[in-house]
């Protein structure tokens, strides 16, 4: 495809963090040119007023979801980075589905002129939550509201792109997971694949930095609250939660059942996990290790560290990388596994392309070339 | 006891940040005066050389311990925040101890001296780790070296406050608690006391900032490595777990075996622990936490929290505070107790003061009032 | 005075940081007691609820300005750190002043309460802008509204303690000096007042950690956006502007005009002022050192460094402390006079509580004992 | 040229800050390939076990300089990255150079070796201050040594891309400016050469991230001692001065002097400068903003902000971007000119990456499009 083809992508809810990084990745991939970028408080402003530091780049003024003008623009993906809920919504217009009878008041006008006219195989990939679960029971019961784009959900692939590179291929809808699921499946699933750690004894303490919990204006999230600080959240109760267990029940091929705790970190990016595991009979921390090696031997974004080096977020700051290693606990039937990630790339807004690259046929890892930042 | 009689203290090895807190915590304490400050490599520099902040307090210069003339400086507290292993050295000499054939070199002209010059009751509080492992066996395999004060371990007093109150008040020498075993005994012991959770299931997830790692130069505590970034350490092998289990299993009863992973924060003060636990028959979160708020209803610095409020660290820091609570998980015969405490007060310094208030006949919250700093 | 007739503080706005830290000194204050906390958004709730770590002293829960009852509360001794503006209308109240036309919305019932309610001669500790600047008209061009005490204005004292020593220890009504002109000030007020340094070439290049900016909800104060970042503000116009002139100009005797920038750093406490400035005809940097050292040999809270010892924020985080120095330019004719405060103490509540101790007739430094926190 | 005949580079001193994002910089290269890394020290070590964040880059591992098999190797351009004062005794062989007689230990081995065997038109990009001044004299006073190099001194040219491009394209030494200097000639050159501004009225006051400490292990650049404060250094004294005032004095046209003042910032990238300048006759802050626009307006990397907007090194993170503005002091006669980069790539790995390809007749920007990284 030469540079005058370059595949046309618009960015819905670009002014968050998730939209930034996007950004910051789609600028430097060689074959997309962002076309559209949306924004309901901040339409009508330029990207320069919002994220000065993408002043230098050539990119479309905000526009809301209402103005955009889906026959004009042509574009070829869309990205989702909306927040939860209304997605359903726009991406029922987008996937031309029969409107549901619960409409999202914001999208309420949008969604008929959006269903008739986007490009029919418009490619798109949801950065939110609101299709990774595929029970729609367990989506009302976390988070307290009906699904509302239920004879969507089906068609959603969970785009952890290690494990559903075949279906992403295919896909026209792409779920991509949540920071913290992102990391912890890339930790366990081969592991409970293959048998080796136990489905009722996992331990999940994972850390994060601050971006994870978005540009909106809550008192927890000011620099005074959380500099110089550390605590916990969620406890017990965390959203990503059942989006785990989904996910690790696919690999056991039973059900699973974790224990989650998410901790805030005075830090902008990085998330890490140090995950309890009980071995199953006769298993060791190196055959989990030596597992993981297997899996991963091929995959250029994960890479499991060579002898008892420990998993930082520094070293996979900016980047689309997942570092992982296995350690031997004091207790002879347990291991812990620790992954680390970058929250925004690999997490979230990086995945998402690795993915984009499939559904467009690309090389899966165009654009993301980016060596870890550190310092 | 009137001004003009204030106890007269000694800080051994006053350089690093132990040193200065307990500095900081002292020139506010209204019984004591600061007579003595020894540090090796910094000797014959005023405090504000190597601690400015301190400048506009009397204090006296920094000697080397060779120098200390013990019969003229006449102290009656002296604290130790040594390095590992120099500690049993002095503290044979202060305890008038017969000399052991394995010197530290450092000391080796010292201890003679020492040994029949100090103050026959000097009350020593010790922060190193020289003395906090009742069994010199367990030292030396964690410490990699011989206790060389192997006549004077058995009267050592662990310092946890809370739960050796009236020992201390007898004690010679107290052996103060590290900073991670101090925030876990405090959320476990009442609990394996009572006999409410597993002894063999527990799993201590644990956060530290910068602090803890203490002035030394190494690469790995540069701001550049530390800032923006987070990683566990010491995975399945850290010098705290086995004096951690030493106290559980105190309090059980019993052989007690943990899991334990501390974490490096890019935070210059405070402790988060996250311990996962399995609860005995029959027994709940809320039992849990119901036994905790009894054992340290009179406790003027434990505070169990109140509701599901999560503890964290800019809740105690710069104090002597340790705040706890109990949360349900979401695997039923699971709970999780999280601490936080500041890891050179409560952690450290502090205890030391709490310490040495009960060891001279004070109130035991002498000079400890300080409100946590936030922001 | 017994501790059964401690002084009755009330506490104007004390869900802010500046009330934070007040609560932080006056707790630890021998002689007075806090007895009345407002907040008009968070009113009913505990002070716990919005600062937890302060659950653990006796104070009284939070109550809106319009629920007070004067009568029975019976405060001696009351600081509002209420928003800019506010500030006015409840000090004319507290005065007993005739009522201003202009009254603000949110205290318009208020007023007539307050007025004849509050104990006649009731001390006022203000440490909002709104009494700072003598001129009411330079304050309604730099604050965009019409100053609405305007029969209480000349009633203010200013509260740069150490210039104003005995005004404030007959004043009822204070007004704090901002943070940025009390370091300011320190550092220039005795130079000018010895005619050492030009009125005309003054250049204040200020740093402030971001507590200064409140905790309101705004997105440029979240932890992303100033984490890892920094950048300056308020370019040729900053509020603090013409207050530091006022001030300057009372020392010179003549009108003074400067250069001022304020800069946002990554921390979240501590001030930093590095000041330009050009010396008068046969004056050399030592000159204003010695000025210095000679103006503040008997403050106890003013410390000038020795050497070329450069000031640092570390050297008085969280203590009532300026540190200043005076530095050779590499240009003869100027010279650099650099000054270090915790903008939350000295650059405010700190301060206001000296001024307090002044107009209570207790020594000045009661309560203000606590040393830096370093680390 | 195709990817098989890629450009060889060698680093010298790669196990630093600048050595880290040099390797950053050069792997998303298309043009370039890594054949050599030294580090006297970490000799021996692969690049993973001193920057894990590169271990899945298929790089050299490290060696000492003696170890350097030249003529085998086939090196086309050397990026010096060491220690000041022994790039000069390197690069002396390098460039064929008959021997100094003061040579410096370290290398003194080496030269001979390196004379006769590297490349005769070998590139050499030099990131330490050893070729920055032309004047040998200036040099040894603020370096306190001789220039053991004098005879390549005149050879080297100054790296301030945007204003040496065309001597750049024919250099085969370079000597890449610091980073402080860069930011202010960016911002002042113009305005000297325009005449716009007095060229002994420039104040510059600069704060910088801890990576420009390097990775040297230094009480003063422990995470402790930098977090949560800040504080000026080098005060009238900074060794960039001179550098400056070379450049700025060309610029000019005639002798400059400067006041210049940096601080350490807790950040770890990112350089700030607030310039306080004074006015030319009859010009406004307006006259060089313009002036400012019209030099830069087809520079990919700098770019002038528009309307107030201020400078953030946000804006620029870890990109090789300058953003600029120009702000109306308050007094008449003055202006404030801000500019922001980020010290180790406009600063440092990034403008030598540039010049490197203008050196090798690459198209300028090649490899340096990574947006800046924010969050």
């Amino acid at each position: 495809m030469s540079s005058e083809q370059k595949f046309r992508i618009g960015i819905l809810g670009a002014s968050g963090y998730t939209g930034a990084d996007l950004v910051r990745l789609l600028v430097a991939h060689p074959n997309v040119e962002i076309v559209l970028m949306t924004a309901e408080r901040k339409a009508g402003q330029p990207i320069s007023a919002i994220f000065p530091h993408l002043a230098a780049y050539d990119l479309p003024d905000l526009i809301s979801i209402d103005e955009v003008e889906w026959p004009a623009i042509d574009i070829d993906v869309v990205f989702c980075a909306l927040p939860h809920a209304t997605s359903q919504q726009v991406i029922m217009g987008l996937m031309h589905e029969t409107k549901h009878s619960l409409l999202d008041e914001l999208v309420v006008e949008t969604q008929a002129d959006l269903a008739g006219q986007a490009k029919a195989d418009i490619k798109i990939i949801d950065l939110s939550a609101d299709f990774r679960l595929r029970d729609v029971g367990t989506y009302a019961e976390w988070y307290g509201r009906e699904h509302t784009a239920q004879s969507v959900q089906p068609k959603a692939v969970y785009g952890l792109t290690e494990f559903y590179r075949e279906e992403l291929k295919q896909a026209q809808l792409v779920a991509c997971p949540g920071c913290y699921p992102t990391a912890a499946l890339l930790a366990l699933v081969p592991l409970l694949k293959a048998g080796l750690i136990s489905t009722n004894d996992i331990i999940i303490d994972a850390k994060s930095g601050v971006s994870g919990a978005g540009r909106s204006l809550k008192e927890q999230n000011l620099f005074v609250e959380v500099a110089e600080a550390m605590h916990p959240y969620g406890l017990g109760a965390h959203r990503h939660m059942p989006e785990i267990e989904q996910e690790l029940a696919v690999a056991a091929g039973e059900d699973v059942s974790i224990s989650f705790t998410p901790h805030l970190v005075p830090m902008n990016r990085g998330e890490l996990e140090t995950i309890y595991v009980r071995l199953s009979e006769g298993q060791t921390a190196a055959d989990l290790k030596q597992q993981l090696i297997e899996t991963y031997a091929n995959e250029q974004f994960v890479t499991v560290l060579e002898g008892t080096a420990a998993p930082a977020t520094r070293m996979v700051r900016g980047s689309n990388r997942c570092v992982v290693n296995v350690f031997e606990d004091r207790q002879a039937d347990r291991a812990i596994v620790v992954a680390a990630i970058d929250n925004l790339v690999k997490g979230s807004s990086g995945q998402a392309v690795q993915n984009m690259n499939l559904m467009l046929g690309l090389d899966e890892g165009t654009g993301l070339q980016q060596a870890p930042m550190f310092p």
